[in-house]
């Protein structure tokens, strides 16, 4: 047994106990996660169908076969050429099976033509089961995201001494997907550098906007190594910081630190949300604080759990999330903190150890 | 007027003769094609809702508001708040409407819970009233589309002088990364470098294989410029031609030719595929050409028309895709040669200009 044949067997062991009859996977995490392979996410359907009993079967086209690693794992696959009808192929693989799960992220026109090809099925989102697993992490996943943390910790560092003024944001995300690629990632997924009152919008996309003395620069950034996502962010002052910084930078990194410090076995997930939003809007920048304190974080930047008002899932050893208030006050500034976390058996690990004050940079 | 405004208008007047009450789009092209607005591919919903007469609105997570770009287009904004119920807003905003159509992309988590808000809606998908409209290209399209073209094919030349052997697949995967960025290009999509019987597997994935002196290399790559995708497939010998190789190539090469001038107004997409497969065939090849002829591509680098046995598209001015038929014998090489082409008034446009002859590189 490989840890795929493990994890297919445990996902069978839960369909069986809540009467699902098959669970449908196309692209996303879902399915690398259960097999090892990763569907390519265009317009030829890729479908791995595990029934609740018995082995599963890759469906995938032709052209791709040849590049579906088995890694140990047991399935059959199943070809379709280019003129073939998958979703007769998955049909006729579900046998009548009334009860479906599907992955969150496939295609809604796979799932439509599913729907189609037998009016009497009932597909419900494989949001749930699928989450349950991949939510608790393995040694080994933990160790990965550990890892990645380490590479975009390392960037911040050489961040440190990099010039900001005079400078566009877009140069800067530039220099931060060179350091993070030379950091050993092998992907780089977002890189956000939000500059004075860009600061504000928490996605914003770095633009042509040159950054200033006196400026406030939030950068959040994060990508993939070896399969597993990074994601930390840190807060850089050019020269010196705006007004009403500094008074709201203090609140932010004692919301932060207190959240962190919160995570433990057998707390819910709101609550660590509670912490930060409690002590942010105790100090009156309650309404500045304009999204949840973090997400889950594994094969994809954001998974369960989500870290978010009204989450009541219980933390357990292995879950890792973001921990990442923030304080934006349109048309000035914004400001954020991000680490990501682990909870182990009796507490918390930061994965990212950088500092948590912020740079003071040229 | 604008042209997102053009097109809404468009789209609606398709969707009242088919009897549609709303169209839903997501993540995707759809949407910035309709609006200018492109949405994030995250757990958050963002979902278009256009009714067949009036306005759209964009539903959208509050922090991801301040990055919405309106560009002009007419339509309403709902922000939505973290603890927020994105999809009752949206059922709101159907207004009890029963004939959807929601865009391919659309995450399939997000219509099954459309489909539980509602059960007495019919939900198909909008892939054939968007093709309608993204098939045929408006010649600021065709620009975008020549400019992307214009860039790999300096890659191309770029590649003639590169050292292929003693390097790795990935290494040379990178060149190609690095010459696209520097060409212009905002993303890089795909990258394939597939030498020796790694050719053989039309979407290899570069590895660790050191290129040798008397391979094939498959130069597959593409990547998008303006919004718009490029793709262009070039074969590289590394000395002197395996053994077979120069037949086969001579043959394809008058496939892909043929196959091209064969392109004009009024014929069938599959009639452009028989032609590049009747030459293949009547070699004797026929079994080695595994994939369709091509696909259409615009925003997104593979969309409608597909170059397919059985699609009767007749082609009309404006309509671009790709050539690019291919042999591949197992376990010794493969070889592809591509060019994207648009519908001309009275013929066709190679939008790729480089030789197709193969290269010979040390």
């Amino acid at each position: 047994m490989n840890e795929y044949a493990d994890r297919l067997s445990a996902a069978q062991q839960l369909m069986r106990a809540e009467g699902v009859d098959a669970l449908c996977l196309s692209v996303g995490s879902d399915l690398p996660y259960l097999t090892g392979y990763k569907a390519m996410p265009l317009e030829r359907l890729t479908m791995f169908v595990l029934p609740a009993e018995g082995e599963g079967t890759m469906v995938v086209p032709d052209l791709e076969a040849p590049r579906l690693e088995r890694k140990g794992t047991p399935f059959a696959v199943q070809g379709w050429g280019e003129t073939d009808d998958p979703i007769g192929i998955v049909d006729r693989l579900l046998n009548g099976g009334a009860n479906l799960l599907i992955g969150d992220e496939t295609w809604s026109r796979f799932l439509i033509e599913l729907q189609d090809a037998n009016a009497a099925r009932s597909v419900a989102t494989a949001s749930d089961l699928m989450a349950k697993m991949r939510m608790v992490k393995s040694p080994e996943e933990i160790a990965s995201l550990r890892a990645a943390a380490a590479s975009v910790d390392d960037v911040v560092g050489q961040l440190e001494n990099v010039r900001f003024s005079g400078r566009t944001e877009r140069d800067i995300s530039r220099q931060i997907i060179e350091f993070t690629t030379e950091s050993g990632h092998e992907t780089m997924d977002f890189w956000i550098v939000a500059s004075g009152p860009n600061g504000a919008s928490p996605h914003h996309e770095p633009g042509d906007r040159v950054i200033e003395h006196g400026d406030a620069v939030v950068v959040d950034f994060g990508g993939h190594q070896n399969g597993y996502a990074s994601d930390t962010t840190r807060m850089f002052v050019v020269g010196e910081a705006p007004y009403g910084f500094d008074d709201a930078f203090q609140v932010l990194l004692r919301a932060q630190i207190a959240a962190v410090d919160h995570v433990r076995p057998g707390v819910t997930a709101e609550s660590v949300d509670a912490v930060a939003r409690g002590i942010i809007s105790d100090a009156g920048y309650g309404d500045l604080f304009i999204h949840r304190t973090g997400h889950g974080i594994g094969m994809d930047t954001h998974e369960h759990p989500y870290i978010v008002e009204g989450n009541e899932q219980v933390l357990e050893p292995g879950m890792a999330f973001s921990v990442e208030p923030g304080i934006y006050t349109p048309g000035e500034w914004g400001m954020r903190i991000e680490d990501t976390v682990t909870v182990t058996d009796d507490g918390v690990e930061r994965l990212n150890r950088t500092d948590r004050v912020y740079r003071i940079v040229s």
